[in-house]
């Protein structure tokens, strides 16, 4: 057999894999492993009966083509039905912005791939979600990262990063936001903040690229709606991107998200969409319409709320137990994740063979931080597995990190 | 507002929106136009009861990952059927040769991605499917046309294309072509001239991009299976890339296709896909692996064929009455394509806002080719319109030559 390596292009040998995906693989292949790994919603959240009812009403309904091809952009009725969406979240969009994508990580690799140059700067989170990460290093984007604080991206480090780069000659053409319980730190960027990142844009002439698959889901005891008002409702000069999606709220396995840009961007998305994968599924896009019209949607998004809510709550009391002080994290105020600390001297990523042994995974933070810091940080979600399940995982966690520190203690005597 | 355009990268700008999909959005702004562009299968071949009862099965059965997030790679026993499909095709494959793609046009994407650099050269026939060209295209490769005859790709011109290449110091990476009743020409390569094309990929160290929707849809009357054996089928040295769908037998409305490549490869095109997508929607995948594991799709494909020879028949019939001689045309022995020249001097793509005015829509030949010619020629789908629409279709076509050639003959006296 002829050795096929020689045949792959730079970007080919250059793509690299998913840390979260690759933690999905090993869940699959292990047995009794509790996974904090990948932020899956809560199957047990999942409407099936009521879906099982519109499929049925779909497909016997008489119109065929809810199996047919669709247009590149989406299901005509859908994208109204997201301009409502958006309405309600504060952002006035049309036709013309709108595009339907297979999941929003279809979203950003189409953003990539029309936006960026090799070399051009985007500025990311640190910690950014790695799906992101990804899609911009695929187009061979460079990514530097701007620091966090409690109520997100810090605008001291972001105005140093972007004066450094001025420096070099070079400025940033894109900033790429998780705003609201971002991927992975669960942080949530203040309502005056969001504002003056909007200045920082208009200051240096570059876009936003605004990753919203979470707004919905606060937690009621610690943030409200208008905490996660879109940094796009307050865009005047068109200046913003903005993704969100169905997966979290409905469901993944539609893959349907959506995203909302400027009209001449959205015609150029749809073009590179139409080579990418024709359109998306029409049976999910007629599924969710119907969720909408039905109202499923807006029953599911309150449950939700409490839900993983709940599950917050189970988590942190199981980490408090079990921790103590050794553990820290920010209190998690929506969206599916809690960013762990580890003591000093763990290393997450060098600690995870260990989790396996004691059956728990999680996703070592080092994959979500683009300037190669971030050892002693790991992502846990507690929207994935069930509530006891949470309390049996954290507990097999404590006992690696325990094993962790002694044999760190022992290797430093 | 700002201006948008000068934020679009180089690959943006260049990439270019497909005919085929042009037309579709014509079709829906239009009213009573008969559509004989865009390639959909007929929507009432949908097995739309069976689906509707595969689908109550999932949703109420219990698991609930069927509306889950997926490995990348595609759910397992789909691929596992896939390996049976693929062997009765002739085609030896594991897991490890396989992806499920959001359609073909996924894996024509993901494979322009992790197997050209700009500049590279890709060998297409001429003319070529549409979709192909695209996507080798968003990636900068240079695209080179062979010449084609009555059993596709002409031998002698593919190796007078390479040697110029040679001659230029340049070799092809790799060759694209679409062996069974190809899109657009409805052509079949001859069984004995695959194993050509093997040689030649060995001889000049090239990969074969095989892309076979329609290979279950031979037309009984002058094709048999034994006539659509893969390529790959034959593949010792494992240079084929193989790319086959469920959208032109059970559905496209759920936008399953697969992929088998070389392990190597295929490991390289699920970390594309990663990025792309994150994985093809759960939904759709289980439909289709269900309606495979009842049989459906062994019920339905013996179906198409006579459904699709049917409406074959329909179309030359009528051409052959409305046209007599004017137009003509390579007997379409399978699939969703007629391939017609129209008299010289007239341009099929001048034509058709004349056509649309006659109220029918085509595809202009020029859009399959990549060398500038085939101004004279139309791709016809027989497969979408009912019966009656295609007769009436291909009068009010008539008419629209007719008055074309009036033109032409007016303009020349």
């Amino acid at each position: 057999m002829i050795d096929h390596t020689r045949f792959l292009s730079e970007a080919g040998r250059k793509m690299q894999q998913s840390e979260i995906r690759k933690m999905g693989t090993l869940l699959a292949e292990t047995r009794d492993v509790v996974s904090f790994a990948p932020g899956y919603p809560d199957p047990t959240t999942f409407a099936s009966r009521e879906f099982a009812d519109i499929a049925t009403q779909l497909l016997l309904g008489g119109d065929r083509h809810v199996l047919q091809y669709l247009p590149t952009r989406g299901l005509k009725p859908l994208l109204e039905t997201i301009i409502g969406i958006l309405s309600a979240r504060g952002v006035a969009t049309t036709l013309e912005n709108l595009l339907v994508t297979t999941g929003s990580q279809q979203g950003l690799d189409l953003l990539a791939r029309i936006l960026l140059n090799p070399g051009d700067v985007v500025l990311v989170e640190l910690p950014s979600y790695t799906g992101a990460i990804t899609a911009f290093r695929n187009v061979q984007a460079r990514l530097v990262g701007v620091r966090q604080e409690r109520d997100g991206l810090a605008l001291d480090d972001l105005e140093q990063v972007t004066a450094r780069l001025a420096a070099e000659g070079r400025k940033p053409r894109v900033l790429y936001v998780v705003p609201n319980f971002q991927n992975p730190t669960g942080l949530l960027i203040g309502r005056e903040k969001r504002a003056r990142l909007l200045e920082w844009a208009a200051r240096h002439d570059a876009l936003i690229i605004e990753d919203d698959p979470y707004c919905d889901l606060y937690f009621e005891d610690v943030a409200t709606a208008a905490d996660t008002r879109p940094i796009k409702a307050d865009d005047v000069e068109d200046r913003v991107i903005y993704l969100s999606s169905f997966s979290k709220t409905l469901a993944p396995g539609f893959r349907v998200a959506w995203m909302a840009a400027p009209a001449v961007l959205a015609a150029h998305i749809e073009i590179a969409k139409q080579a990418a994968d024709l359109c998306t599924a029409a049976l999910p896009q007629h599924m969710v319409y119907e969720a909408c019209r039905r109202g499923l949607l807006d029953r599911q998004v309150p449950i939700l709320r409490r839900h993983y809510q709940h599950k917050r709550d189970v988590m942190e009391r199981a980490l408090r137990e079990a921790f103590g002080t050794t553990l820290t994290w920010p209190a998690p105020r929506g969206g599916f994740f809690l960013w762990a600390s580890l003591p000093e001297g763990i290393d997450a990523e060098r600690m995870l063979p260990l989790a396996v042994r004691h059956g728990v995974i999680y996703v070592a933070g080092s994959a979500f931080f683009v300037d190669g810091t971030g050892a002693n940080l790991m992502r846990l979600t507690f929207a994935t597995p069930p509530p006891e399940r949470i309390v049996e995982g954290v507990k097999r966690l404590a006992a690696a990190v325990q094993e962790a520190l002694s044999t760190e203690t022992a290797a430093r005597s």
